[in-house]
């Protein structure tokens, strides 16, 4: 499993993190995640050092998670702080990893590689998903497929006029201006569609649903796996402050090495408090997202037997070039990563 | 995986094979069916050779497959008809398998090696199937079993007097005179049975059940799965024509390693148009073979741990004859295919 | 699967074993129990030789098996006994193995090694399952883990005071005396906790539950998984024999290289003829070895993803002493077995 490690990665969203010991596999490593009595987010190694049994197994108490196994106890430093055996003594190896952790607007991004180069300003923003101009709506799935086979999903669009045909399709959108633009470690795909008939998914939301719209979809991915689309439409020649616009979250953690935990979320700047618009944005995530991408990327998986894409010299096509421009930047990052002589340059727009 | 590629396998009952777009795994490729609008059974690979989408999840349109992920459009030939990103160019390596197929008696065979050796001609003879002189009654089902296995249980048929004892025990089946006959890719297994008593299934449909029979039980294997077997009973001394007649199908095309499709019918001379009759087969077909046959090759299928038969030394038994000339050819057939200088001498009636 | 062969095993309870075909896998192999018609029970191997049909998809015929398959008979010392087929000869390799047996105390052990060296005299003594002064109560089941976790478990007798504490827990239990005893093959770990508060498990069985006691555990292993655990409480400065008692049966036995059949009973010195005492082990069994133990193994099993323990450098603490013991021994015997010249040398108690 080469993942990139020295990231930040969402480990869970911030209100599954409660006083209930949460475990979960990111990257293959098992983690317990939980909050401290102050409210503060924590995430330590799940599996105790001593006869490997799973932390979540046992109980927290204050702070402190007693195996539920032998009773050793562990703080959230990851450090055992007693041994209710013998002479009490606490063996040097009796400490299980901990993980840097921050819970920014509505998220808990956890750092999987060195703890000492997490650096908090290095998570990209969501503060969208906690504005009050916005109505967020969320949730998580598991799928059955590698990582990097949901990136790609996200960062080619135009799946969504076959596999989302009844959703979201639009007779310009293949034909629409691309611009694929890299700022380090960020990749930004942008698409704009100049007075056209608006997609199914907004027509119940617009004044005169037959009237032409500009519309415009731009995803954002920061590496790993951090996905921000924004679609919106605008009556034509309007500014797109004016339109109706959806922030999407889409965001990857590899579980394993062909599973991964998919965070997502819809952002609404219209109909805030309306329960049938919220309706709407459910139906569409179950169906879009566990009844259309989840089977199809999950077939994909089989379909391919591996989880080394290149291996099976895969057909590319234009639609491809932000896939495959992530992919690219990801082989380079983790390459740094485990050759440290060799660091990626990155050329801003090439 | 080493099959015989060279050769024409059963691929479905032509009844399967719709407008709908129907998968199949055959020999560990995923092959794709459908009916033309012309009538006429096609088929192609299932893997979309852009990001590995299995084609049955698109749409059929008109005689053209459309990919349900990206949008690619394949023809019967294979061939990337449509490519409707960027320039629309589309990249020669976007093309899918072609399967050579012949529909005939109810069958859909398919050639699963180079297209350019596939003759039609070679396809064994199954008129019966669609004889108006016979009533017919089949399906298919799925064994968890490698496909020698199957052909095993059927080249051996003195398993009816165990495994299947309530319909098919009979006292001197095991002493009975037993000639085994190869021809070519061909093999006939040979029994006759004077004036004995009538097995258990055929007993309904004797004026005097208690009056001795003359029996006999032919099976004829084609390489590498195809098996007819005729089973006869009629008053001692008799001729043939005169008994009444079972001409049994059991075709076996190999899913995968371990998996094997299994098609069967039964073919009678008698009650032609008798739903008792008919229900009396399905009931036969029931128990035999997914009751009794399936559990007990699945079961083998574990119990051997591998799929190399030879691997583990069976004991031989004088019943073996059949399968393990069967085993024999198969092996010298699979060697002269990929071995080419290494051809298969084979002797009539050796 | 390097497990020690030439020991004897549990391979049933001898209320399991009658006239029915009754198939179990021991150390990976396929054995086959039944009864013979003097009572007699008998084990062989479970594979014929022929087609490697499971044995006991067959029949009992009088104290012979024959083959559901193709009819081949197999007598209790494994051979082949009758061919129904050809010239009715035996090959000399049809045969399956037999199994040294011994039904003793309600248990039927059984010899996986070398025949010759099997001598019941080794036989660990489980007279208490079958003495009249105890009331026993018992049952199997099969744990997903490998079986030193399973023995493992039994060793550390700490964990009851975490993993069962509402049953089991006492406040004195981690700071008892406890000694840990070799003799040959066998290891007894004792523990005396004088003048304490009874644990919960006997609580309904005390005049005075408040009156403190003497308690005292102690657990007696012999190689390779037969456990006997003598757990009792009585008032303080009374000799054990006046107290009340249980004297448990842990014994287990590998299926395979991750699964472990665990037959386990309770034998109380108490209320014999009380059905609500029967109740009580019934629901303790329940509770603890099925929704406590057996979780707590299969997750143990799960995190550390292979079954070599030592190469996941466990912490070891003060409690792992007997545990720990008993993996070294079993690791001298298994190399005494294979590697014939290295004597395992043991000196009592050290």
């Amino acid at each position: 499993m080469a993942f990139l490690r020295n990231t930040w990665y969402v480990g869970a969203w911030a209100c599954e993190i409660t006083r209930e010991l949460t475990p979960r596999t990111l990257l293959g490593e098992p983690v317990l995640f939980y909050r401290k009595e102050n409210g503060e987010a924590t995430a330590i190694g799940n599996r105790c050092p001593h006869r490997f049994a799973p932390l979540h197994l046992g109980k927290l108490v204050g702070d402190v998670v007693e195996c539920g196994y032998h009773g050793l106890k562990f703080d959230c430093t990851g450090s055992c702080v007693e041994n209710p055996h013998g002479d009490h003594k606490i063996p040097s190896a009796a400490r299980v990893k901990a993980y840097p952790l921050v819970e920014q607007h509505g998220l808990v991004w956890i750092w999987m590689g060195k703890p000492e180069l997490a650096n908090p300003a290095d998570i990209p923003d969501y503060s969208h998903l906690v504005d009050p101009r916005l109505k967020t709506i969320g949730d998580l799935m598991l799928q059955q497929a590698h990582y990097e086979l949901v990136v790609d999903n996200l960062m080619d669009l135009t799946h969504v006029n076959y596999l989302h045909a009844p959703y979201q399709k639009n007779d310009d959108f293949l034909a629409a201006k691309h611009e694929v633009v890299q700022q380090g470690r960020m990749l930004d795909s942008l698409r704009s569609i100049p007075s056209t008939t608006a997609p199914p998914s907004f027509v119940p939301f617009l004044d005169d649903p037959a009237a032409p719209v500009d519309y415009w979809l731009n995803i954002r991915w920061h590496a790993p796996g951090a996905c921000q689309l924004e679609v919106g439409v605008v009556p034509v020649g309007r500014p797109r402050a004016e339109g109706i616009r959806r922030q999407g979250t889409h965001i990857v953690t590899p579980e394993t090495d062909t599973t991964t935990h998919y965070f997502y979320a819809s952002s609404r700047n219209y109909l805030l408090d309306d329960p049938k618009a919220d309706l709407e944005t459910r139906n569409w995530q179950q169906v879009g997202f566990h009844e259309q991408d989840k089977p199809m990327l999950e077939a994909v998986q089989k379909m391919m037997g591996t989880t080394d894409l290149d291996s099976l010299k895969p057909v590319l096509l234009a639609s491809d070039v932000a896939a495959v421009r992530v992919r690219r930047m990801m082989k380079e990052l983790i390459k740094a990563e485990t050759e440290p002589q060799a660091q990626p340059i990155f050329v801003l727009n090439k």
